[in-house]
């Protein structure tokens, strides 16, 4: 067996692609997105490739433009990804399964069934991705109706997890006997209740499903401000970014294992990766046309949208073919990154139509055009240059994207031995190497050890 | 073809079945009810015997008694029931789905997204039971810590149909374009907003999710209380209900059906199905026999338990072949049903154990035990008894139940001319025979009539 770090990947499907533009391509099936054949396809092509897993975001609004744009995008739907997961889980059998769902609108309860639920049915493959919410068009679904700022979202997100936590440590790992004949079905000493009133949440549990394969869903992160990032190293077993190049990657991938180390984990025990959108071709020139098919099927009408939503700038109307005005960027979120997006515009005396082309195939994260040979030299690149523990591929357009990743950078990846040949274990866990979780139970914890059948096997 | 009335199934697994020792019949797996192969199974029965549906309740507590019958209940344990349902309709493609999920603890946006999601993703077989919640012991999960009152509750309910509706109808049937090369993805003028500020609840909407095969899921109810009839016959298409006698299940079939045409609606647009416990056997002995094993694995903790927590009495450590003293029934609930079962156990001096093994037997529904013809004739006599629709089969063990039923008992109804000899259509609402909701925007129901491929095949 090599000793070459080993390489995690995710697959991220949105709507039938990641590029805004990907429902008009020849080879997609425009209503993919909410066509469950569709998923079942993408699940059975990432199983094939031995991905570690499937995962979900969510939206619990469509956002949509009031200008002549609107109508034009395919992003109007999206389902409930905890329910699309449970039904792909029924035609996979090693692929980890992980769904986003917002401690802002459920109670800790409602989360802690529904993936425990989902990791028992799954035999462990399932993972949460927590998330807070931040969005007023999702606010105004729910009485709510406003967003709460976000330093309070962070310190409820605190407590909400220990209480799912303690609601997953409701049952000892050895609490079911199940003797027919003495007609004992569970040991009561081996069931806990979580007792929670904190700040926030109150729940008394106890929760009714047993500990799972991996014992709990991997708890996932993805947000980067510095509140997230305090949560992420205190919580997540995995956590998602957005970095465009190896130099940035390789700064928050320190700082982060940094933090782990301080909030008292091991960083080996947490999983970096950065998002990952890739063209691929058999030669560099086929890779740039796959790149520029999609890019030219953006109409401006939606490029106008991607600008406005994303940078707050109006640049409807503007001649297309000649020079981006210069601006500043007026929307909330990421004001720095958004500002040198604009000034790249200007320095590189962008038209308007090349600028929101620009700006429209890349949004922030790493954009691989090239052979699979260039790809896995990338991939291995920021590997081995403390960037990241793998990728979460957030490709173009689907399925033909990521049949080409599986069709030509997977066995690449696999004759460098940087990439599993098999499955090597059943769970979530065992795909990216991640230990059980401790249980708040001593004596449960101690029930597993002893199962020398129950023991991951870890996959690097 | 016959003109006999139909018979709808549904089959409604809880746990290991609905006997309280079902788990430790020699053929049931004990732990099938956290077990994602036992429910495979009783899926893959129920459409193997065309069955309409496949219902599941829901709980959000375990309920358990602090005291020396602890540890030796089976039922303690429950998925959730929308992810199960999701994982099942992978493996199936004419089975209804229903799942149960409480009013109580979500708000209208959260449910009405997890049943459409279901609903698009099975092609149409979905259901919701709507239930409120009544039991503090799952309150005490959820922030509000304690329940509401009942007439409270079903105000609520109303709003909350209401505003699930509305929700579910974002879309018109012809929305969506996707038009690759204009470029135009869906009709923005056929998009609706909820906007929906009530006394209870407010969303504005859009749901992100298309109509379904069926337009929306089924919507089911169970309750009997005087509230419940209410809500009942103004929001549900399907009701599950309890009667131990054909008499009694007459007066709720034609009372129920005069309310729902009092509600301004056609009574045979809602299917009124009383549960059913059948012991099957190839002859009236064998059926007996299957009756009195499962009788006899109920040990005296487990049925004191049944006992104090449906009649609210103590009767732990009486001898138990001495006769049952007189007492008066203390629990809440149905109190006038509770005093009839103890008057009864007086009257026919029933001994200790009789009467908590007679209880535990029964609790209320359909008893049938008896060869296939036997329960085929009592069908019969409750369909053409204006009685019943149909029966949701709360079977006492599972899988042999269910095996026994699908083998014996379909086959005589098929027969007999009373049951599909296969399934006619692909939805739960073509399964039952159900029309399809109106769309609340009146263009989008003009969009789905002159699709004839659509149109809904009746199964009778």
């Amino acid at each position: 067996m090599t000793t070459k770090k080993q390489i995690h990947i995710g697959i991220f499907p949105v709507d039938v692609g990641h590029h805004i533009a990907a429902w008009r391509h020849p080879d997609v099936p425009a209503g993919g997105g909410s066509d469950v054949a569709f998923y079942k396809d993408i699940a059975r092509t990432a199983e094939r490739g031995k991905l570690d897993m499937l995962f979900l975001g969510d939206q619990m609004t469509a956002h949509y433009p009031e200008d002549e744009s609107f109508g034009r995008t395919s992003r109007m739907t999206r389902l409930e990804p905890t329910t699309l997961l449970a039904l792909l889980s029924g035609i996979t059998s090693h692929l980890g399964l992980v769904g986003t769902a917002s401690m802002s609108y459920f109670e800790p309860f409602h989360l802690a069934r529904k993936f425990a639920s989902l990791d028992v049915l799954t035999g462990g493959r399932a993972g949460w991705n927590m998330v807070t919410s931040f969005d007023d068009m999702e606010a105004l679904n729910f009485n709510v109706g406003m967003v709460a700022d976000p330093s309070l979202r962070y310190r409820k997100a605190h407590e909400f997890v220990d209480v799912v936590r303690r609601l997953w440590d409701t049952w000892d790992e050895d609490a079911f006997v199940r003797d027919k004949a003495s007609g004992r079905f569970f040991d009561p000493a081996k069931l806990h209740l979580a007792d929670f009133k904190g700040e926030y949440f109150s729940s008394r549990g106890p929760l009714g499903i047993p500990r799972s394969a991996q014992s709990h869903p991997v708890l996932i992160q993805a947000g980067s401000s510095d509140d997230g990032r305090a949560f992420a190293a205190a919580q997540a077993e995995v956590i998602f970014t957005a970095h465009p190049v190896l130099s940035e990657a390789r700064k928050f991938y320190s700082e982060l294992r940094e933090r782990v180390g301080r909030a008292g984990r091991d960083p080996d025990h947490v999983k970096i990766l950065p998002g990952s959108m890739t063209f691929i071709g058999r030669t560099r020139e086929e890779a740039q046309e796959k790149y520029d098919l999609l890019q030219s099927l953006i109409d401006p009408q939606t490029g106008w949208m991607v600008i406005k939503k994303h940078l707050g700038v109006d640049i409807s109307g503007l001649p297309l073919d000649e020079p981006m005005p210069a601006f500043k960027a007026s929307a909330t979120g990421q004001m720095s990154r958004q500002q040198v997006l604009i000034d790249a515009a200007a320095r590189d005396k962008l038209t308007v139509r090349q600028f929101y082309e620009r700006f429209v195939g890349s949004k922030g994260h790493q954009l691989a055009i090239g052979t699979a040979s260039q790809v896995a030299d990338e991939y291995e690149a920021w590997i081995d240059g403390e960037g990241a523990d793998g990728f979460n591929l957030m490709l173009p357009s689907l399925p033909n994207a990521l049949n080409d990743f599986v069709d030509l950078v997977v066995p690449e990846l696999q004759r460098r031995g940087r990439f599993r040949l098999d499955y090597t274990g059943h769970t979530l866990r065992d795909n990216l190497g991640l230990p059980l979780p401790q249980h708040a139970h001593p004596a449960s914890a101690a029930a597993r050890r002893p199962k020398a059948a129950d023991a991951p096997l870890r996959s690097s």
